[in-house]
């Protein structure tokens, strides 16, 4: 199972009143490191993988973090990242994020392979994930 | 159970180029929401509660969406937020955000009372919930 | 000249360390309010506004904002938004934020009315803004 | 005059249904970019130096930026830091974001070195720059 480090900066502006990571940036950083993911085994950019495989993006059907050890700014962390499953259309994204050798953010999301609908391109519907794309990430 | 219903306005800048809200600004309506629904049945607002209860805030330990239906720029949506469950010093927050009539997307936030460690100020701990606070709550 | 005031709520989340927003979230304000007052002024939504023109965006080619007071979470403030000078595809909107009759922020955006060359849809290029346009804004 | 390079990359999240960058993420990534002038000027980072400075923080008073060319998802580009120019406790950082060779966008911020007052910490005051801070920068 191909995994990717991504290291991560903890910035000033990504921190609340309380002095730690704002939740909900721990998504971005995941959704980041997805990218950076399928990016290193498809050897492209997602906007080239749009457009290579013809789709319109892979969005989130079901997210969720278990947050064990907070982060503050000036952090350095990194974040481990792998497909740990995949269905037809769907599939599934673990996210560990360590500080030195401490898991302090588990995160999963599960996403979906998806194309603009031919009879109403404003509208979109999950197509069979590529099996050279599960290959690549496997 | 106290619910607490508030209207969010989907702005441009939460939208991603697949013209839909990039998930990750979910969690920070979400995360308003709770605000709001403790303001609604303290009173008081987010600032004077961490002084009047002497806390240091309500971090989260975990967070999970479910996210149905996509949602874009000019929508405008309302959120229905409630806490479901009461631990000593956790409790469980649930969100539902409708469009029109249709459940687009369901988080779940649990959330801990916290106080700064009087040991070391730079640490936290959970604390027991005041009583008075979830009875304003149910 | 055609003033908006908008309300804003500022979040928990829009704060960092030090307590107050972070700037920037002040430019995210500031973006959703110049929607609003194209809204107002058109009576339709971004998105619609986007399709009925055919063009592509209103997108910034210069930003400012001068931090008079600073705000924190809890503190609902207003802005009021207005166009205070028109090129040929170009035009100013300027923002007051107030903290009750304290004019806390001010912040200029000169943005361009703008459309996909036909020659590469890749690229964009400014358009005259339509004189309907115009005369609902002034 | 120190300068410091930043590397950047834009992330899907960053833009906005245009399909490029939503304006106000240049705010923020300038904002990191200030903090890592510092931090490789002063050889600690943002949390030690406000610390071992005994401030509050480094709040801006005024910002602006030009925008020259798009960036969108994917790319990597690239920001040169420097203070332009000092007060007695104020002074200015120029961001220059290059695209390749292209400057792409050009900020500037003007920032207050501040501390609490002492007869009343829920308000802050500028004060006098420590001379080291300057050389180091210079």
């Amino acid at each position: 199972m191909l995994t990717n480090r991504r290291e991560v900066q903890i910035e000033w502006g990504d921190c609340d009143p309380f002095g730690i990571v704002f939740f909900p940036r721990y998504f971005e950083y995941f959704d980041a490191c997805t990218n950076a993911l399928f990016h290193r085994a498809l050897g492209i950019q997602k906007a080239e993988m749009l457009r290579h495989y013809r789709i319109a993006g892979i969005p989130l059907v079901q997210a969720s973090c278990n947050f064990f050890v907070p982060s503050s700014f000036g952090d350095v962390v990194h974040v481990d990242s792998r497909v740990t499953a995949w269905g037809n259309s769907s599939f599934t994204v673990q996210h560990q994020l360590f500080r030195g050798e401490t898991l302090a953010v588990e995160g999963i999301e599960k996403r979906v392979w998806t194309v603009r609908a031919l009879e109403d391109p404003s509208k979109v519907k999950g197509q069979a994930i590529p099996r050279e794309v599960i290959e690549k990430l496997s």
